[in-house]
């Protein structure tokens, strides 16, 4: 690649130390080198983040949305500032710049703030003066001229935007992994690396526990910026993401995935009407809390249970919202657990494939797996299963659907 | 004191840790529920600053002044962003602001930006919602949209700019002293808090080694801002500094103080032409260096020694500058020492009493202490020693004006 206009993401552990951040230094010098233009986003190093939220919870145990993201925003920002003094060292031109310097505005949800626009002519002109700009992920100013943070993982969607703003060729996302594999290989040993993927099957696979943050593939989607996600640490190609089918293999099913982030929250004897679905998530995305799943079964005696899954960070804030709107549309009664695994196959190809959610659903039965809910989507099957029974169903999927071999 | 608006600054061992910053935060509740209105202004925790600055060496020696502004102005946030958290625990309303989002408008000159304004509607806003504002220190926005920083020291002059700005009724200076001594206890055993200062007193004191900022007692005897230097761990009145003489004490001299930051350049044999010294001085402004004490005495055979100090941290880039100078201009040696002390003592009362400069300068020689340099202004008599002296200059000046005596 050479004569390119390209974006780069470097993670927590990509920067953890001061060796770390010369390595980062001497791989962008090389990109340079080949006549690239590069801008870079950076994460904070190491556990800085958790350290500074360890602190704020020390003092306060429920501190303010808005000084959680005066604090957290630091970290990034350390980072840019010892990558450009990295890079200078080396002999080459960097020039670092916070969210809210370089103009990444957003609207004005502390913590969780969706990106509105980026300013990019600072950003142009010291790239077109042969300068790389290092900008601090994870974070912005809002509408108001606070400055937010977007949430955790925010460091990928603050690359991808900033590609789709600078109009980049590709988005570099360099992690501690090789790539995006099969299914995770701490738990499924025979786990392989997928080279290429789509945007639609990052994007299940993402929000089924890869190492991607979602909104960042949707953004990479919306704006067609190829991604490719890699290893810090070495030089191998990882997995491409895009838009065109050309290139995928031709697989069924690309690859299955586990998440025990969710917890799941029970609507009990929801009275069947028109309205009660919608008021219910209305409410919750009224408060910021992303619902993933939903199940609704037919209704009998006039009223139906309801089921979805939240992140189990946002479980209390969630349980409290529905259990009073509970009280006040006449449900009985809420239950919810904690205690839940859900496992994922996605796959482009599944939708035009019979028989792919049987094969499902036998695979797990077989190795005496029950399943709790099911919900599926055109590229994608996931499974609600006990928490401790995760693994092993991860496992069952893997083998059943060979995704060893290539 | 009641119902006015009060300037705190809390230094980096006033909120070095958790503790001392939920410390603080009681502190400032109580001068809220008398009916103040506070603005604080904090430093980083403990060493934080110099922790960053280690870092950044690591990576680079010689790092950009403009990467080390955007780095080490992440201390302050930090502690603004905790210390408001701390406020919310206990029931108050508290909202933080980093230097650049609240206006703090400087040059373009990094690490030792110098203040040009400070927009006050933000803060004012919120003051008048009766929340309790705080600032971060030491930092601001140039005129390029640069972060930048004030120099060492800086958050006290953040704070009495903004005291200032706001029109404050006094600027709190919180310390790990309990105000200014006669001379530093840890070197003088009988040296004594004094209760009140002039503005020149204090700056004079201030340049000569006492724990306070000479730029922010500049600003505050500009604006008559009076002063009040005190322990953020007792509750003891500390030093009061403002303009009026009329609460000052008769004492001739003040006090005494000692520092060894200075290192003494010579410019040897130097034509005695006009315009050479506003050469020299002119090309060592030019690069932001300042020149405290300077010496020339009457020249002989056509040419003169020229001596003056400068800070420890700039005598390599001012020896740099000097020789450039002195190859151009045919001056045949320039000198260079480490090894000094400076002792002064300071009082508005000197100048309209004789005698005390030969008072001084036989106090030392009695000790056997061999001055090296002399410069007197109209408050105050420096003396450059050998830096092993320093000491017993100081315990000699302290004990010849009597100033353990109130």
């Amino acid at each position: 690649m050479a004569g390119q206009l390209i974006v780069q993401k470097y993670g927590g552990s990509s920067v953890a130390n001061t060796a770390c951040i010369e390595n980062v230094a001497a791989r962008i010098i090389k990109y340079v080198g080949k006549g690239n233009k590069v801008a870079v986003v950076v994460s904070a190093m190491g556990d800085t983040t958790d350290d500074l939220i360890a602190m704020a919870k020390k003092i306060n145990p429920n501190p303010s949305e808005r000084e959680m993201d005066m604090l957290m925003s630091t970290g990034e920002q350390i980072s840019t500032a010892l990558l450009a003094m990295a890079i200078h060292k080396k002999g080459c031109e960097a020039i670092s710049f916070t969210g809210p310097q370089v103009g990444i505005i957003t609207d004005t949800s502390h913590t969780k703030a969706k990106i509105l626009k980026i300013k990019t002519n600072r950003l142009k002109k010291e790239l077109d003066n042969g300068k790389i700009v290092i900008v601090a992920g994870f974070q912005g100013i809002s509408t108001n001229d606070e400055i937010t943070t977007l949430g955790r993982g925010g460091s990928d969607l603050s690359a991808v935007a900033l590609a789709a703003s600078l109009g980049a060729a590709i988005c570099e996302i360099y992690t501690d992994v090789e790539g995006i594999f099969t299914a995770d290989p701490r738990v499924v040993a025979d786990a392989r690396k997928i080279d290429y993927l789509t945007f639609d099957e990052m994007l299940e696979l993402a929000a089924r526990g890869a190492k991607m943050h979602t909104r960042a593939v949707e953004v990479a989607k919306k704006f067609n910026i190829p991604l490719h996600i890699r290893s810090a640490f070495s030089d191998k190609e990882g997995t491409i993401v895009m838009d065109k089918g050309e290139r995928i293999e031709e697989a069924v099913v690309r690859g299955a995935a586990l998440t025990e982030k969710e917890a799941k929250i029970t609507l009990c004897n929801v009275p069947d009407e028109p309205g009660i679905a919608a008021r219910v998530f209305t409410e919750l995305a009224g408060s910021n809390i992303n619902v993933d799943m939903i199940v609704q079964n037919v209704s009998h005696k006039n009223s139906t249970d309801l089921s979805f899954t939240v992140l189990k960070d946002d479980l209390s804030r969630a349980l409290k919202i529905s259990r009073k709107l509970a009280g006040r549309i006449g449900i009985k009664e809420v239950l919810a657990d904690e205690n839940i695994a859900r496992v994922s196959i996605v796959g482009v190809g599944m939708k035009s494939h019979h028989g792919v959610a049987a094969k499902c659903f036998s695979a797990l039965a077989k190795n005496k797996i029950n399943i709790e809910m099911i919900s599926t989507s055109e590229i994608s099957i996931s499974c609600v299963v006990k928490k401790e029974l995760g693994k092993a169903a991860l496992a069952a999927l893997h083998k059943e659907f060979e995704l060893q071999k290539k």
